[in-house]
C-alpha cells in the first residue's frame, strides 16, 4: 500500500528525527505517520512457491472461508469450499423483502420491507482500521459509505432518570464534559494541582479546559452563548429580525452522575467505533457477494457437514443436504481449513488432537438479538433531526440505529428497532415466538419514538442462537479461555487448520474472520511448500 | 414536518411531565424532543392573501435570492431575478475539470480535475440543524451524503511540537481526555473536590471518569490496553498465531498542553459541526442547480446592478450586462428584494435611509481562501487510513480536507489542499498570482503528506476578496456593529428589503440566507397583503 518515493522519505523523516529527538519521538512519529499500523493488514497476501496442484477443502463460505478459497486458488491451488445455507456470506448477511428464513424450533419468517430498504442482521459497520476488509472491498468493487457511530443529535435513555424522558446526546456529552473542565479548572485555580502540574503547564490547562470545556472568563460553564455553541440553543440563530439566538440552560452535574448516561459516551471514542466507519452501499451482503463473483463457481451450498476425518495422506468430510439428510456424500482432499463456528464444530465428530478439541469445547457463543422495523415515513428525520446514528436506552431493545442511508429522503424507513448483545435480555427476547419480539421492539421503541405507534408497518426479528449455521452470533472469548486455549485453536492439527472470527483477537468482526484466514492459508501454504 | 398523531401525543406527554415533574424537567422533555427547535426554521413557508400581481425583483440568484423567487412565485407574485454571474448559486458553487472563472485583476484558472472530482469554493458542509437547507433539499430532490469533521485518524500537527511530526486525532483527544480525567479523579480521591461535589456523586464521578477517560483500576491513564481501546495500538488485534494486540505509550500532558494542539478539539464538538453533517452528492451546487431547475426561467443572467432606485410607487433598478456595459437596462418592480452582498451593495447608488445605509457601510467581509489540488492516487486513504474528515496545522495552509465521497475508489483524487479564512495568511494567499497559491499549498500540505512531491497533479485556488461577485467570504460582523445595525438593516426600506447570510445571526452559513430570505419575504408579503 505504501509507494515507493513516499517510503523512502518517510523513512529519511523518521530517522532524522530518531537521531535528533531521541526514541519516545521518534515512535510518536511513526505511529503518526503509519508504520506502527492500524491493522495487522499486510496488504495483499503472497503465497510464493507452486503448490503443485494441492488441495483444499474450506468447509463454510463466509467470509473466512471465502477468502481462503480466492487466495489459495490464486496461489495455484484446487480448492472446494462446503456451505450449509444456500447462499454465500454466512453472518455478512442482508435482509430485504422477500427474504425468508427458518430458525431452530422452526418458525419462518418473511421479509416484507419495501424494496430497496433493508436490515443488516449480522455485522453492520467496518471500522477505518479493519485494513483487510477495505482492501478486499476495493479489490472486489464493493462500494462504501459512511456509518454514522456517534449522531449528537440521538437520545440517551434511562428509564430511572429525567422523569424517564430521553436526552440528546449533545446535552449529555457537553454538560458532562464542560462540568468536568469547570471542576478541573476550580482546583487548578485553587492551586490544588501544584504537586501534579507545574505552573507553567497550570495556565496552559486553564487555557485548555476553557476552550475545550466551553467554559467562561471566569471558567464557569453555565448558560450562555458558549455553553449553547456546544450543547445547541434553546432558541438557534436564525435569519432577518428577532434572529438572535437564546441559550439553554446545561442539565447539571449531580443530575447526569446520577442519570448514568455518561456511560453511553465511551461508545463514541473508542477506537474500534471511531469515525470514519461505514458500511457497504445497498447492504452488508454486498461483500460476501462480491467475494461469492470471484470464488462461487467452487461453492457446493446445502452442504451440512457431519464428519471431519484425517489421515496421513488428507481429510475426508462427509456432509449431507439438508433436503435429502439421509443421502451422505463425501469430499475428499489433502489439506482442510474449517470456518464453522465452534458452537456447532464442538458437536461434530472431529479427527483433531486434545488439545485442539478442548480449545473448540472452550468457547460459548454469544447471544444477540437484532430487529428491523418499517414505518411509513422517516419519523426520526423528519420531526427530529436524527439523521443516522443510535439512540441507546436501558430498555431491553438497547438501542435503536437509525439508517445511514437514504437521508432525508421522503417515504418509507427501516431502523433497527433493537440490538441486543449478551445479557438476560438477549436470552429472553431469544426466546420469544418472532412476532412477539417485533412486538415488543415496537412497545419498547414508542418509549423514545411515540411515532412508533402511528407509523409502524412490519419487522423481522433475528435471535443469532437460534440460527442453525451458527447457534450464535460470535465466540465470547474470556482472556481466562484465551490464555489456556486461543493457541492451540490456531495451530494446524495434521492436516486441519481452522479459521474465523473465533481464531482471533477481533471477535465477532469481519476483519478478525479474513486475518484469521490469511494467517491460517499461510502457515499451511508454507508446510506445503516446503514438504 | 410536525405530524399530527405524533405531535399530539407529544403535547400529551410534555404536558404530563410539565405537571408531575415541574419546569426543569419540561424544558429538557422539550429540547430533547424536538419543540425547542434546533433551527429557527418552521416548515414550508405560507403566505396566505392574494398579492394580486404584486411585482418584486429580486438582486442576485443565489440561495436567498432564490428561495424568494419561488416562494414569491408561489404565493402569486410576479418575481424577475438579476443576477451578475452567468450561472446559478452564487457562493453555492462548484468547481469541476472544464470550469473556468477570471478573478479580479484578471487572472483567469481553468480547472483540469478529471471528470467526476470537484471542489466546492464556497460553502462545503450541511449541518443537521440547518433545517431549512435540508427542507429544500427533500423538496427539490437535492440527493445528501454524510460530510466527516472529525476523523479521528486525520492529523493535528504544529510546527512547533513533536518536533514537527503530525500527530493523529485520535492519540491527541484520547490522551487527554485521559489525563484530565486522572487528574480530577485524583484529587476526587484525594478529598479535594469535597466542597463542590457531594460524597454520593464522588462516587460516581469516579466511575464515570475511568469509563469515559479509560483510566485503569487505580483510575490511572497510562500504556494498557484499556487505553488502547481508545488511542489505538502499537500492534493492533489480530487473527490467527501472534495475533494479539500491543498498546501504545500515550503522549504526556504537558506534551500536549505545550503543542497547543488541544485547540482543535473544540472543532469537533461544537454544535455547529456535529455529526450528522452533509454534502450534496456530486458537489454543493447540486442545491443551486435544483433551485434554478424552479426558477431559472425569470432569471437574468450577467446583469450587473449599477443602480437602485425606489420612490412610493416602486423599484428601478439599472443594470448591464458586463460584455456591454456602455448600454444599460432598466428593470422596474413593485418591490425589491436585494441579496447583493454588502461589500459591493455599499459601493453602489441606493436610495434608502441613512440608518439602512449605515448598516450596509458596517460590515467587512472575510478573507478567505480555498485550494483545490489534484493527486494521481489517494494516497491519504491508501497510506494513511484517512477517509475523509479534516487535518489542521498552524501552516499557512491552516487544513487539509480530504473528500467525503469515493472513499476506497483506485484512481485520482482531490483534496481541499487550503482553506485559509480571515487571518494576515487569508490575504498574504489572496495578494498572491493562483499558480503561486497552489504551489504554496503543495509545498506546505508535502511537510503533512510527503506523498504529494510524487503524486501532485493540478491545482486551483480561489481567493474570495478576488471574485467579482462578492468581494470576500462572507459579512463579518462584530457584537457591536451587530448591536449598532443589524436591526436596521433587515427593516424594510420604503420598497426595498435586504436578504442574504448577511442578514442573519447564521454568518458564512446557507442557512443564514435562506432564514432570511424567508424572514424578508414574509414582512414584504404582510405589507402587500395589508395595503
Amino acid at each position: 500500500m505504501q509507494s515507493e518515493p513516499a517510503a523512502v522519505s518517510r523513512r529519511d523523516l523518521l530517522s532524522l528525527i530518531g537521531v535528533v529527538c531521541g526514541s519516545a519521538a521518534m515512535y510518536h512519529a511513526m505511529t503518526s505517520l503509519g508504520f506502527a499500523s492500524d491493522s495487522g493488514y499486510k496488504g495483499p497476501i503472497k503465497l510464493d512457491g507452486d503448490p503443485k496442484g494441492t488441495s483444499v477443502l474450506i468447509l463454510g463460505a463466509g467470509l473466512a472461508g471465502m477468502t481462503a478459497a480466492l487466495e489459495l486458488r490464486k496461489a495455484g491451488y484446487s480448492v472446494q469450499i462446503l456451505e450449509f445455507n444456500s447462499r454465500p456470506g454466512g453472518r455478512n448477511w442482508t435482509l430485504r423483502g422477500g427474504d425468508s428464513f427458518t430458525e431452530l424450533g422452526g418458525a419462518r419468517q418473511s421479509c416484507e420491507f419495501e424494496q430497496g430498504l433493508y436490515i443488516n442482521p449480522g455485522p453492520w459497520r467496518i471500522p477505518y482500521h479493519h485494513r483487510a476488509v477495505l482492501d478486499y472491498c476495493k479489490r472486489l468493487g464493493v462500494t462504501l459509505e459512511p456509518f454514522i457511530q456517534l449522531n449528537h443529535n440521538a437520545l440517551l435513555h434511562s428509564t430511572m432518570a429525567f422523569a424517564g424522558v430521553p436526552q440528546r446526546i449533545r446535552d449529555i456529552k457537553s454538560d458532562f464534559q464542560g462540568q468536568i473542565a469547570e471542576l478541573l479548572a476550580k482546583v487548578t485555580q485553587q492551586g490544588k494541582l501544584d504537586e501534579a502540574v507545574s505552573k507553567q503547564d497550570r495556565e496552559i490547562l486553564l487555557q485548555a479546559l476553557r476552550s475545550w470545556g466551553a467554559l467562561d472568563h471566569d471558567y464557569a460553564y453555565k448558560a450562555n452563548l458558549i455553553s449553547a455553541d456546544f450543547r445547541g440553543y434553546a432558541k438557534a440563530p436564525g435569519g432577518g429580525l428577532d434572529a438572535a439566538p437564546v441559550p439553554g440552560e446545561p442539565i447539571g452535574l449531580a443530575d447526569i452522575l446520577k442519570s448514568r448516561l455518561w456511560r453511553y459516551l465511551q461508545n463514541f471514542a473508542l477506537h474500534t467505533f471511531q469515525t470514519t466507519m461505514f458500511q457497504p452501499v445497498g447492504g452488508m451482503d454486498m461483500i460476501g457477494k462480491a467475494f461469492a463473483r470471484e470464488v462461487g463457481n467452487v461453492i457446493r451450498y446445502n452442504a451440512k457437514v457431519t464428519r471431519i476425518q484425517q489421515d496421513d495422506h488428507g481429510v475426508t468430510v462427509t456432509y449431507a443436504d439438508p433436503g435429502d439428510p439421509a443421502t451422505p456424500h463425501e469430499a475428499k482432499a489433502d489439506w482442510c481449513v474449517c470456518t464453522i463456528p465452534l458452537s456447532i464444530l464442538s458437536q461434530l465428530p472431529l479427527d483433531v488432537g486434545a488439545r485442539m478439541k478442548a480449545a473448540i469445547d472452550a468457547v460459548p457463543y454469544a447471544a444477540s438479538v437484532k430487529i428491523g422495523l418499517q414505518f411509513r415515513r422517516r419519523f426520526w428525520e423528519e420531526d427530529e433531526a436524527i439523521y443516522g446514528g443510535i439512540s441507546y436506552t436501558d430498555l431491553p431493545i438497547r438501542q435503536i440505529a437509525y439508517p445511514n442511508t437514504g437521508y432525508n429522503a421522503s417515504g418509507r424507513g427501516v431502523l433497527l428497532g433493537a440490538y441486543l448483545f449478551e445479557g438476560a435480555n438477549a436470552y429472553e427476547f431469544t426466546s420469544m415466538p418472532p412476532a412477539e419480539r417485533v412486538a415488543k421492539a415496537v412497545e419498547f421503541g414508542a418509549i423514545l419514538h411515540p411515532q412508533y405507534r402511528a407509523e409502524f408497518e412490519n419487522g423481522i426479528a433475528i435471535a443469532w442462537h437460534r440460527m442453525p449455521f451458527t447457534l450464535g452470533c460470535a465466540g465470547s472469548w474470556t482472556d481466562a479461555a484465551r490464555a489456556d486455549h486461543y493457541n492451540d485453536l490456531c495451530q494446524i492439527d495434521g492436516r486441519i487448520v481452522l479459521a474465523g472470527e473465533h481464531a482471533s483477537y477481533i471477535p465477532a468482526w469481519q476483519e478478525g474472520a479474513i486475518l484469521s484466514a490469511l494467517d491460517a492459508i499461510t502457515r499451511l501454504h508454507q508446510r506445503v511448500v516446503k514438504t
